[in-house]
């Protein structure tokens, strides 16, 4: 229980189980494993009661960048969540592989690499630079759903 | 041949290879397979000749949002057709892994999941949930080629 | 050192290590490796002392898809800059799985294959249309870091 006490130690709590608005339906795993493989569908930040929340909007313009930050930041708690769901114990992720950054840019904010170190410093920070290392893009999307500031999808090898 | 009978059952045909233009020169695989990896390229709706088809445009301005549902359902067909020629037998796919669902979204469009269900509900209706379940992103890009509504990509992991 | 004389023959220079404005800073590995997976950043053109080079803007608009092409193929040169110096020799690259070819679309702008073209046409020149060969999506993105015209990342099967 390596990662959970790191989490504790860091005062970080995790998010439980997404609570969706009644109208939406998501008909796919939020962490999808095959053998040694977890794909991580795109996450959001959520509250205490596990609801996607703000601030809403494009960054850079609705939401500045230190609130981006912090929201990328809590989207990895959200992936932490469904994948100590799915796994049962954080220390299967024996390695970070792949994020992908998705920021829903303002026009003319190109700053988005600023915006998903807020999810690269937590992941590196509870898991180290030799499992949270990692590959990854940040880019500007035209638009989120539910006018998200930011979604991350990502990939991480587990222990068996 | 579970799969091509779950098809025929289900009324459903899969297009043949993609026509393109004469002007449209794509040099790459519309499926890579290494060992029981398969990756799929961005897809598209095609009509009964293989030929791109719209409606074209940006969804919720253009293309409705039912019309954009239809369309990443065909995609899905479109994708079992590549897969079909690439494998000799779609039952090979032994699992469904990543889906990464890109909506040509009009300013403001956000319900990018809704479209997006229009794949999931097709593969977990054709393959079920164990081997159809899926990771999935589904957000809005500034523009697809030829101005498609919807393009998706994904990777499934196959028997050798 | 197959690939390095190819490079060679064909007038090629990789470009050194990412040289990065003293403000920026990018947690995370160009090149992330995992037993025989090696993931790709997203990256962009360089000149040679390592600097993200321009022309910067949208293609379509403030690049010109000619501009944009050669600008897809200098990300090429990036990428193998980044797995040569990760992989010590670039022979180590069996195969390419996937690529994701990211355009700063202008309004309207949807020819994004052409422009992504001068990434695998540079990629299959130097590798072969064996292991160059690779799955592909190009599409058009809102925004891309410091305003660059074409982001490409990549995941490729490497000899252990």
């Amino acid at each position: 229980m390596q990662i959970e006490h790191r989490l504790q130690h860091l005062g970080l709590t995790l998010p439980p189980s997404p609570r969706l608005p009644t109208d939406v339906r998501l008909p796919f795993a939020f962490v999808r494993v095959a053998g040694d493989r977890a794909f991580i569908s795109g996450h959001s930040a959520q509250d205490v009661d596990g609801r996607v929340v703000g601030p809403f909007g494009k960054v850079g313009a609705d939401v500045t960048i230190d609130e981006a930050y912090t929201y990328a930041r809590q989207t990895a708690l959200s992936m932490l969540g469904s994948l100590s769901r799915k796994l049962g114990d954080l220390d299967r992720i024996d390695y970070w592989l792949r994020v992908f950054g998705m920021v829903n840019a303002a026009p003319g904010f190109t700053d988005l690499p600023a915006v998903i170190n807020g999810f690269s410093d937590l992941i590196l920070d509870v898991f180290g630079p030799e499992a949270g290392q990692h590959a990854r893009s940040a880019v500007g999307m035209a638009e989120l759903p539910w006018n998200i500031p930011v979604e991350i999808e990502a990939e991480v090898l587990i222990r068996l």
